[in-house]
């Protein structure tokens, strides 16, 4: 039996095997990017019409393409709903970017650290990962300016808005800074803004696909972080030379994506009823955040650095004294806590060891101070073995 | 802008074009694939518990996947609950299969003709795609021997139930041949589907993948055809030696099937009223299918051979006098009537003229008649004009 040549390449994901010995009930676990299942809306159904049974546009709703356009243009982004095409989940959007831009040894560039099942889906297709390091504010420039010159990469795969895993917000003038270089040497952008609104100080920023002039470039969200996951419905927006293109890699990949679904996100988006769901959740998770933070000054102060997150699901921690953190999972579920190591969120995982991302969203605020206090001793007790 | 090599195979699908022609409502449509809308069953939202809206898993809901095994070792194939995987829709078994299977040149096996949305995307990937003839009740046996002897492809794609074109269910005989012949060769089988439970006559036949003792296997269906295509739920299941690399390709496109469909397809499979459901279906579309045969006798009994069909959406239509019937498409528009022309469901289009497939089961039956007598007039003005 002969698989392709990108099989060999086809990663076990760390995160899911994480997630599976997680669903232990006793586990108490920040590995996950789970929504708090208290703040899933309840959603109606009832008044769904039974057409959207039948099989749909593979461009998606044209009213829910109207209403993510009208959404976009009020955050910057110059676009039609002739853009917009409705996807099965955010996700996809990466599977149809990697299918339109990447052959075996393609060069692209990703942010460091950057989104893992990105990562994955770009290597799967033979992508040669480039990087560029993020700092506190956005990319380091010097260096993204160098990648660029250096190298021509296919695209650049940028997450501004509360990065996964960093929690990373750009600022104005990185957000400037990086659409003109991406302008200067002609190269598409891929942006991807799962977080954007799960924003706890009330920052927003244009997105960087609206400051370009001249590049081609794909903007993606989804409703899975701000309504139900489980509906699968993301949608992404591309400038109209990328379009067409995407549209049919979506055909081939799945058809339509699922109406009732789509159907469900029209009720939400631009409506009342979302605004107010939004300002409950960013309260949630705020309060969340703080909780969180408050635990962690107690348990990993001495331990490990970290910057407060203005918004999303995750604190990222690097440790102070580093250490490959794959290798404090086991020793942590067996007592019962569950993280995800940083390093896969590197395509070098190797050369960068000693952060963790620890999800706030979804864990009972009850059990958090015991799960962060298990967690700090896993990680003394590994760095006192690696001392001696 | 340097786009993959594989979007240079990136094509336009006729069919689609056709539908956006075919959306005008004084065009009478034989092109598409749709199921009637007056046979939608009623479904209902309220018993949905909300916990379906969080994120779920790769493989599907167990329960859901419980319930296919079932059905399926009904069928005669031996398979556990742990080899099924809950799909997007049966197109995205084949974006997956491509994934595992497909790098650029390698050699495929399918009938000829063959489902145009499969032919897509294995070339899309870079496919060598051969063929083996259908016939009647089967492919040609001799020269799939021959096919398998001489060349070594990944595997080979059927679709022996009412296949989408050509209608033809292989008989007893063919799938045992079949099934000794891949085994004899170890090739892997793709076995598609979605047309299985539309039987007319009540003849069912144990799927080739249940036939295998050796060869690797993906059976795959939906519920598309006979509950709702809207909800974009369909499966696959898998030989145990390919099901892990499946699930990874999975998780990487998009994560999970959307959670509601699947609780929907839930309600419906195994169930008493799904069983009265599909009865319902095969007596209105054998009612449609007789009213279509009998038109095509007055319309094209001097124009075309066919058989007809015992189960499925179409008729397949031979001209006798064979042309190109992708140039007689503008002018069956012009006339207010839409078809699928037969070129593009061979890989090889230029080499097979003079077939039409008609979709008998979402016209109007009302203006079936005059539909088929506006498209065979279309059919005996391009002959003459060829003659002249």
């Amino acid at each position: 039996m002969a698989f392709s040549e990108r099989v060999s390449r086809l990663k076990s994901s760390l995160i899911r095997e994480i997630l599976a010995a997680a669903q232990r009930p006793e586990v108490m676990s920040f590995a996950g990017g789970l929504p708090a299942e208290a703040m899933l809306p309840k959603v109606e159904w009832a008044e769904m019409p039974l057409s959207l049974g039948q099989y749909g546009m593979s461009e998606g709703e044209p009213a829910l393409r109207e209403a993510l356009a009208a959404e976009a243009r009020a955050l910057g982004l110059a676009c039609e709903a002739s853009q917009v095409l409705v996807v099965s989940g955010s996700q996809q959007t990466l599977d149809l970017a990697a299918k339109l831009y990447i052959d075996r040894g393609t060069e692209i560039l990703l942010e460091a650290p950057t989104y893992l099942a990105a990562l994955q889906i770009f290597q799967l297709f033979g992508a040669d990962c480039l990087t560029v390091p993020l700092e506190a504010d956005g990319p380091d420039l010097t260096q993204l300016r160098q990648r660029l010159k250096l190298h021509r990469p296919a695209f650049i795969y940028l997450i501004p808005t509360f990065q996964n895993p960093s929690a990373v917000r750009y600022s104005e003038a990185r957000r400037e800074a990086v659409a003109a270089l991406l302008d200067e040497f002609g190269v598409t952008l891929i942006e991807d803004e799962p977080y954007r609104e799960l924003t706890f100080d009330g920052g927003s920023a244009k997105p960087i696909a609206g400051r370009l002039k001249k590049s081609s470039w794909i903007y993606t969200g989804t409703v899975s972080k701000t309504l139900l996951p489980g509906l699968r419905v993301g949608y992404l927006i591309a400038s109209p030379d990328l379009f067409p293109h995407l549209l049919k890699l979506k055909q081939s990949a799945d058809l339509h994506t699922n109406r009732i679904g789509q159907w469900q996100a029209l009720q939400w988006i631009g409506s009342e009823k979302y605004q107010q769901h939004l300002c409950e959740l960013r309260d949630f998770y705020r309060q969340r955040r703080d909780g969180f933070q408050a635990a962690l000054e107690t348990h990993f102060a001495d331990l490990a650095d970290w910057n407060v997150p203005q918004g999303g699901l995750f604190f990222w921690l690097t440790l102070k004294q580093p250490l490959d953190t794959r290798t404090l999972l086991n020793t942590a579920l067996a007592n019962d806590v569950a993280f995800m190591p940083g390093e896969p969120f590197f395509p070098e995982p190797d050369n960068n060891p000693g952060h963790l991302r620890l999800n706030f969203s979804h864990i009972d605020p009850a059990r958090l101070d015991e799960g962060l206090k298990r967690l700090a001793a896993v990680v003394r007790q590994a760095q006192a073995a690696e001392a001696a």
